[in-house]
């Protein structure tokens, strides 16, 4: 086993998304020697996805892409000595090892779920710049955040399902909270009301939509007016999907955008007020939110951070990270770091001296291919 | 205008119901005197319900069996005189007052719909014996109250929307948060999801379904292991809705009864959830459940309880009354009393006094006609 390969490649398999991060040198592995002898192979971090039902796709890639760039092929059957181990994280680091083991001859060396997720934000934080932001009536502003004032805070990571975990320091954290309201919900709600084939297709749906044809609000049911003795417009959401009782409408009367949207909106607020409410326990002023649900999109975030601003009034904030959907999988991916900084194998501080290379442009790049897009960062 | 009709209903109109309440004499206007100079009428309050989109229903109810049973009437355009004024809240005292007004001759006293609210939630508690009772683990059991110990609590009313009040006091009570996610998302979801026509069908269907079908759970994720490091077990809802995601199929292929029971689960649990974390920032340890949704189902309060009992390792309540449909209109007609008590109204008191002579035993009936089903009790 070529020890030069392992850190190549993390894996975080969850319920809905494969998140896939791999280190890829520049030209023809440049390799440069620095004056401690150590060598340093400047690259990237490459990101990709795939959905999990699809875990073909995933297997394929990384055959085709990863192991066959670096130089290694895997038949079916190979012999123990030719298993490559690979960080996995999520809970298809259980549900596919004997796949992965079987198809690519890869071996996961498996890290723990909530362990990776903070291990990916505190690097995101620590280590590039302008990765967090605040989104506020539509204005995306940069947060510095001071290395030395980064604990406690809340991180909020919005998967198929969604948890909630009180950060106190590199490695020190509790999951304190969760919901089953997530991604997985706004999905799987949203193809059965709509009949849309991807959660892509579902988000484009819901920019065109409007949540008031099928929410009711407080001026429905106050009959126009205010409940301004508890602070309640006639805007406000009373019930979501409340104004689909009383129609006599059935589904196919509604615009599928309209659906889309009142379920975005619907979940994006719930999880904002049960994430303020955990703050708010634990004293915690800065909540990140990451996950793959947000995919930067603005009315997700609007949605959350005026939850948040709503329900703390102005003393909690709502954070999110450019690289929200890959936060485990980077966890899983710099843990090659934590383990091995007090042995020789100088591959793995290669990888992270690359990332502290990084500047500040981040080169995102759409890969298509049939069934998903794949992003990927420079961080030269 | 004849004061002595004006205590013998109040009503609670909300966006999906309408909730009356009525003082119903025993026999022929079995009227006491007594030492005191007081007049007193024995009998009941009855408790009737209507669908706020069929309104009219309520009207005709309200003419004639509660104005003609009291030998009054009023045709369209009653003159001022013959108006009749009447306790209401909801957001409908508001949105409907000047169709009672035209149809009825019946003038809206408006009560603020918390404090209606509260007040019902007060009364009951502290005149109606076996009002409250846990349910765990397939046991109801009452919960005696003691006055001097029955403050603070959360009030959680589950109508169409959700309301979560702390309440400090007789009148003393802030609604410190809610939810959109409540009774109306049930069946508004519901409808559209399953085509089924009414919420007690919906619950009909709940009861036969299996969620397992729908959710992704813990162990669909880990491949049938637990997440035992952070205490998730694999039958653990880890994404409401999230099977639907990855299935392939359509609507038409799932049960609609696995859809109403995924739909159940996850608007109990949300709301048990928001529920325990309110109750925790203020310490209180008793949660009391009211509002229409819960209807009493024992799947509804069992979610309810195991994710306050969950969520707060045991140190919490949850609490359900029996006549937890009608808080709010119960509130508003207490609120005559409140009122009147420095007075010499004596309908009030007499009203008062009947109830306070009701015995442990409810007399629940189910009154058909053509579209609604109404309970009334008897505390004679």
């Amino acid at each position: 086993m070529d020890p030069t390969q392992i850190s190549h490649l993390a894996l975080d398999i969850g319920g809905t998304l494969v998140k896939l991060v791999y280190f890829s040198a520049n030209g023809d592995y440049n390799e440069e020697s620095r004056s401690n002898g150590c060598s340093v192979v400047k690259g990237r971090l490459c990101f990709a996805k795939f959905e999990t039902r699809k875990i073909d796709d995933c297997l394929e890639f990384i055959r085709f892409n990863i192991l066959q760039h670096s130089g290694v092929q895997h038949s079916n059957g190979a012999v123990h000595d030719d298993y490559l181990s690979v960080k996995a994280t999520g809970g298809g680091a259980f549900k596919f090892a004997d796949l992965f083991k079987e198809k690519l001859g890869i071996l996961f060396d498996k890290e723990d779920e909530m362990h990776s997720l903070v291990g990916g934000v505190n690097f995101l934080l620590k280590t590039v710049p302008r990765e967090a932001f605040t989104y506020l009536d539509g204005q995306k502003e940069f947060v510095e955040i001071d290395h030395n004032d980064l604990y406690p805070y809340l991180l909020v990571n919005i998967g198929s399902g969604v948890s909630m975990i009180k950060v106190d320091g590199d490695g020190k954290y509790e999951r304190i909270s969760g919901t089953s309201l997530g991604g997985g919900t706004f999905l799987g709600l949203g193809k059965l009301l709509t009949k849309c084939k991807s959660f892509d297709e579902l988000l484009e749906l819901s920019h065109h939509g409007n949540n008031r044809v099928i929410d009711m609000l407080v001026g429905d049911i106050y009959g126009g007016t205010d409940y301004s003795k508890i602070g309640l417009s006639s805007t406000a959401i009373a019930s979501s999907f409340g104004k689909a009782i009383s129609d006599g409408k059935e589904l196919e009367d509604y615009q599928p955008e309209d659906v889309a949207r009142s379920l975005l909106r619907m979940i994006s607020n719930n999880i904002g007020q049960i994430a303020y409410l955990n703050a708010l326990r634990f004293g915690l002023k800065r909540i990140f939110f990451g996950g793959f649900f947000i995919r930067g999109l603005e009315y997700t975030m609007d949605t959350i951070s005026v939850a948040v601003h709503f329900w703390s009034r102005g003393e909690a904030k709502a954070m999110f990270l450019r690289h929200e959907g890959f936060l485990g999988a980077l966890g899983a991916f710099t843990s090659y770091e934590t383990h091995s900084q007090n042995d020789s194998k100088p591959h793995h501080h290669t990888a992270q001296r690359a990332i502290l290379n990084c500047s500040g442009d981040d080169n995102l790049r759409h890969i298509n291919d049939s069934e998903t897009i794949e992003y990927s960062i420079s961080l030269v």
